[in-house]
Parts: C-alpha cells; sequence; structure tokens
C-alpha cells in the first residue's frame, strides 16, 4: 500500500511534468510567431525604403544632382542590404516566394525551407552526393546493356532490362527535380533551366517506357532508337560526372570562404574556380553537340521510315530542344560570370 | 549636394537596418534551437520515467500489492502523458522520428514536419481535397475511354490515350505516397500498410506503361488485360469517393471536437462517425473482392493464353495481394475501433 501510493503519486507528477511540457511548447510556438510577426514587418518597410531610395538615386542622377561614383557606391550598399533581407538569417521567417507548382503537385502545401543554414548546406551536400552517386550508375547501366547487347545478346537488347533501366531513369529525374527545387526554395540560384531540363528529361524517360522494344528480326535496325538512347545517356553520365566535380569544388571554396554566410562570398566566389570552368565549358559544349546530335540521328531514324513510331519522333525534338536551352544557358552563366 | 548627403544618410541607415534585421534573425535561430535543446532534454527523462514507472507497475501487479482498478487509471494517465509527449506542442521540437525511406529518396533529407497545428491540419485538408479532385478524374477517365471504345473505336483501344492515362495513374500515386508520408511525418496515425497499397499501385501504372497495347485484330481478345485493368481503376474511383466523403466528416468531427488538439480527440472520436463506418465497409469489402476477382481474371486471360505478357502475370498477381491486404488492414481498422 506504501507503494501503491508512492507510484500514484510518481505519476501525477509525471502527468504534471508532461502539461509542463505541452505548455512550453505551445509558448514557445506562440514566441516564434511573434517574433516572424515583428520581422516580417520590419523587413516589409525596409524592402519599400530600398524601393524608395534606388528610384530616388536614379532621378537625382538623371538631374545631375548625384555623382555617378558615388551613386554606384550607393546602389551597392542597397543591393547587399536587399540581400540581407533576401538571403539572411531572417529570411527564414519571411513569407516564402511561392513554391513552384511542381512541389505544391507532388508534396501540397508543405515548407521545405530549413530556417538553419548548417541545416540548408546539409541539403545542398546530399543533392551533391546524391549526383555522384547516380552519375556513376548513369554511366554503368547503359554501358553494361550496350556491351552485353553485342557480346550475349547477339545484336537484339532483350526488353525487360531496357524498361527497367529507363523506370529507374524516371525515378532517378523525378527525384533531381524535386530536390532542385527544394534547393531553390531554401535560396539557391540555380537558373530555372536546369530545372525544367530534368523536367523534360523526364517526359523523356516517360515516354521511352511506352516505346516499344521490337526484337528479331532484323533487330539491329529497329532498335536503332533505344541504341542512340542508350548513348546519350550516358553521354548525360559523363557530364554529370564532371559538373559534380566542378560544383562540389565550388561549394567547398564557399563554406571556407563564407562560413555558410552566403552573401560574403557571391563577391568573390568565383576565385578558387575560375579556371576549372574554363575547362570544364568546352567539354560540355561538345557533350551538347552531341546530345543535338542523337536527337538528330533519332529524327532522321524516323522520317526515313526504320522505326515510325512517334515515341522516336518525340524524343529526338525534345533532345534537340534541350541541346539548345543547354546551350543557352550555358553560355548565358559565363558570359554573367565573366561580367563580374 | 544637400539632397545627395541626405539620400547617402538614408542608405547608411538602411543599411543598418538590414544588419540589424540579420542579427535579429540570427538571434532567433539559436534562441529556438536551444530551447528545442531544453525540451528534447526534458521528454527524453519524462520517457524514461514513463517507461520505468509502466514496469514498476507491471510488477507490483502481479505481486498483488496494486488494485487493479487504480492500475488501470495509472495506466491510462501514463498513456495520456506519452501522447502529449509524441503528439502535443513540444512534438514538432523533439527529434523527428526518422523520416521513411521514401521521402528520403525522393526529397533528400529536408524535414516535412510543419512545427504549428494549424499548418498541419491545413497540410491534412489539402490532402483531403486532392484526393476529391483526383477521384473525380479517376472515375471518368477510364469510363471515357470506355465509352469510346465501344462507340467510336469499334472495340479496340487506340495505345496512346490508355498510356496517357497509366502515366497520369504513375504520376497521381507517386503524389498521394509521398503526401501521405508527409502526413505520417507530421503525425499521422495512417496505417503504413495504405501507404504501401500506393507503393503498389506505383508499381503497377509503371509496368502497365510498358505493357504493348495491340491493335487489330482480334482486339477485344488481346486487349482484355488492358479492359480488366480500367476497370479496376474506375473501381479505385469509386473506393476513393466513398472514403473521402467519410474522413471529411471525421476531420470536421474533430476539428469541432477538439481543436487542433489531437489529444483531446482520441477517446471519443468515433462517436460523429461510428454510423457511417458500418455503411461504408460492406461497400469496401465488395470492392475488395472485385479488386481480387479482377486480379484473378488477369491471371485467368495470361494462363488460357490469350495474352502471354509478364505485365498481366505480375499486375493479377498484384492485384490480388493488395485485395488480400486491404482486406485484413480493414478488418483489424474496425476491430480496434470497436474496442474502444
Ligand atoms: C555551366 C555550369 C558549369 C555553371 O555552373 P555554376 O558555376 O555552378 O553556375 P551558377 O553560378 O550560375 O550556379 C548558380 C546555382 O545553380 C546551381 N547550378 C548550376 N547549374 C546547375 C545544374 N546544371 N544543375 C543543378 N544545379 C545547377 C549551382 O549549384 C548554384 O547553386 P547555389 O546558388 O545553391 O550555390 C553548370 O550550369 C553546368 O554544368 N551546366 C551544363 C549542364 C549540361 O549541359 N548538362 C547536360 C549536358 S548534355
Ligand atoms: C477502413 C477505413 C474507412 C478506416 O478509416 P479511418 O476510420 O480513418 O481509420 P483510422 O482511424 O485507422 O485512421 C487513422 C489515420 O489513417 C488515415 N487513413 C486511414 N485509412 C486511410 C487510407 N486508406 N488512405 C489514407 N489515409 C488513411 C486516417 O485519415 C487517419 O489519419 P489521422 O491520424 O491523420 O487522422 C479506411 O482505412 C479505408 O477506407 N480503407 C479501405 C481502403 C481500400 O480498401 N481501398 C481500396 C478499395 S479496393
Amino acid at each position: 500500500d506504501e507503494s501503491a501510493k508512492k507510484v500514484e503519486e510518481e505519476v501525477g507528477r509525471v502527468v504534471e511534468q508532461a502539461r509542463e511540457l505541452q505548455e512550453s511548447g505551445a509558448s514557445l510556438i506562440s514566441r516564434i510567431s511573434n517574433e516572424e510577426q515583428s520581422l516580417r514587418q520590419k523587413a516589409n518597410s525596409l524592402e519599400s525604403s530600398i524601393r524608395r531610395l534606388r528610384s530616388l538615386i536614379n532621378s537625382l542622377l538623371s538631374q545631375k544632382l548625384l555623382d555617378p561614383k558615388l551613386a554606384d557606391k550607393l546602389e551597392e550598399d542597397l543591393l547587399r542590404a536587399r540581400f540581407i533581407i533576401t538571403d539572411g538569417d531572417a529570411a527564414a521567417f519571411l513569407p516564402a516566394k511561392a513554391q513552384g507548382r511542381f512541389l505544391r503537385m507532388f508534396l501540397g502545401p508543405i515548407n521545405v525551407r530549413a530556417s538553419r543554414k548548417d541545416v540548408q548546406l546539409k541539403v545542398k551536400e546530399e543533392y551533391n552526393s546524391y549526383r555522384d552517386r547516380t552519375a556513376f550508375l548513369f554511366l554503368l547501366f547503359p554501358l553494361t546493356l550496350l556491351i552485353l547487347r553485342s557480346w550475349i545478346w547477339e545484336g537484339c537488347l532483350p526488353a525487360f532490362p531496357v524498361q527497367l533501366y529507363q523506370a529507374w531513369l524516371l525515378f532517378l529525374y523525378t527525384g533531381l527535380a524535386l530536390r532542385e527545387n527544394i534547393l531553390q526554395a531554401n535560396g539557391s540560384d540555380i537558373r530555372p533551366w536546369w530545372i525544367y531540363h530534368h523536367y523534360c528529361a523526364m517526359v523523356m524517360a516517360l515516354v521511352s517506357l511506352t516505346w516499344e522494344i521490337k526484337g528479331q528480326p532484323n533487330c539491329a535496325q529497329k532498335q536503332r532508337g533505344v541504341e542512340l538512347f542508350l548513348q546519350w545517356a550516358m553521354m548525360q553520365g559523363v557530364a554529370m560526372l564532371l559538373q559534380n566535380r566542378y560544383q562540389r569544388q565550388r561549394l567547398y571554396t564557399r563554406i571556407a570562404l563564407g562560413k555558410a554566410n552566403r552573401m560574403d562570398v557571391v563577391w568573390g566566389e568565383t576565385a578558387g574556380v575560375d579556371g576549372q570552368l574554363w575547362v570544364l565549358c568546352p567539354i560540355l559544349f561538345l557533350l551538347q553537340g552531341f546530345e543535338a546530335y542523337v536527337g538528330l540521328l533519332l529524327l532522321k531514324t524516323a522520317f526515313v521510315g526504320v522505326v515510325s513510331e512517334w515515341q522516336v519522333i518525340f524524343c529526338g525534338i525534345l533532345l534537340v530542344l534541350m541541346a539548345v536551352g543547354n546551350f543557352m544557358n550555358t553560355v548565358q552563366t559565363l558570359m554573367a560570370k565573366s561580367r563580374f
């Protein structure tokens, strides 16, 4: 009876403590949302001040009431202030720029922005290592298929392993597109095109799944389209591996320079990797040329009439468009960088 | 010159304010992480107390040192305390149960848990309305295909619209699976099976995409498998519509009773919808029977030799497994509910 009493007391205490925990949690949440509110107000008023000052500077400049050099300096100060608002530690508490349709479609209205910089960096690092792992498979998988084709399968790919590969591609590109959208929501400056590029690749993988893989007789000719598709995929693997090496280096430079604080880095960041970029880009251009070439070959096989399914034409056009887009965006990136 | 000075001053002030904003943000983040730390410690020690007390109660009971009635009451108190820890307002700040592999595969290490209850509810409501929208299409899309087949296409489905539909299914099920994983991370009690069920449906949609849709001659026979697949999909639409009506009602009851505070609801929640469940379940059982029947028919067409692709056999087996799983889990849900 003694011990029963004691247990009862202890249970009462535990329940009490649980209730206290519940209250601390609730109060923390309400305090956070109050502070968020106040940060948001400050940020809004700052943003409108910045807008006002910029137009003021412009009008003073045009009336020649302001020294152009001073104006430049002030502009840069304002840019920096803006940057602090949109990318600093307070940014996590400001209303997010609406997350893209893609994320909303797949995930619903959940917030994917991390409030802490170290978490954001972790997400980015994990993205890089995800790409490393997949780039490797990207090379290995189609290579194996092509080797087996000539060694064992006597020039005729069986449908199942190819479809397995295509399903894997679809899954992979969906993952990449989702992750890149998440990075964007976390403040990455990734150009929208690189994300669209992955949407296109998703569509391509999907279409290729419906693409019938014909067997004997006359296999080599009928499977020309699939063969080209596999070659393109391998080439993607090479591009990814190169890009990964470069971008990982870039991230390390960034972390080393700016310690999780991007604002300090942007103005001096290319320093460490500039040289690499000029080696990488010619290779990328070559690969992009090959991408367009594969697209054109696909179109040719379709129009010469060897393989006349719509999937071949569709993939051909898509590949050419992707190559053009990749080229234009790589050039624009280079131009933007050389301006600094 | 006067105005230049003024602008310069103002810009200086704005930069200063931006820096202050940055500091408030940083300090808010560090305060949050400190408080998180302390909540986590408290929660951990509470959890171990609860574990200790439960085993103490059990041992006292077996030594007959405790009145069984009192023991029951204490057990329930402890359960409630546990519930507060795992589901209360503090839960958002505790280390999440590791998010499932599926989410990690697609999204990387991003946290999808919302800390505020109202956001969690919004996510849930959006999930329900997403299901409503799709359930409607679920019925309409295959129905249109089947109607067009007999009216216009003379008993022979063209490949493209069917594949479009299958691609849509794949996309849809992926979205549902992701959203349900997110709900689970936000504390939903969804049974794992319903999520696995959507993984199976994803696999099925993927496999059906590789499934060649043969044309004339002898279309009706060759397309028997596809026809059955479409019928199954329609049936899924009916099941979803019914389930949605019930579950929406349930959420409203919950919100009305407990105001975003789940703990108060769990012990009395079924009250409002108990009746509905007993109407819903026979229909669900009927549909599950039909699901198994479609699966068996698929297997029959495969083994009789009309359509002998592996896809048919695979989908047949999968459908039967899904039907069995659905049945078992529905029964278990009913049993769990009737015990309260
Ligand atoms: C040209 C290239 C090397 C420039 O890379 P970069 O120096 O990182 O470019 P930016 O400075 O504009 O990058 C801005 C942001 O976008 C990201 N990014 C750039 N290109 C990206 C790509 N292709 N995929 C994903 N993210 C990319 C960067 O990581 C950076 O992110 P951060 O702001 O979070 O740090 C890169 O865009 C690239 O490799 N493009 C070619 C890809 C291609 O053509 N592939 C197919 C070949 S067939
Ligand atoms: C049987 C059934 C009606 C019970 O629903 P319920 O009363 O909500 O069940 P529970 O109380 O166990 O629900 C616990 C949680 O799981 C969710 N849930 C239950 N079944 C679900 C399902 N099939 N899909 C998604 N979520 C489900 C509930 O919304 C609830 O979420 P919450 O904790 O966030 O509020 C429901 O599970 C169901 O409709 N199952 C049959 C589905 C089926 O067989 N479909 C295919 C037919 S061929």
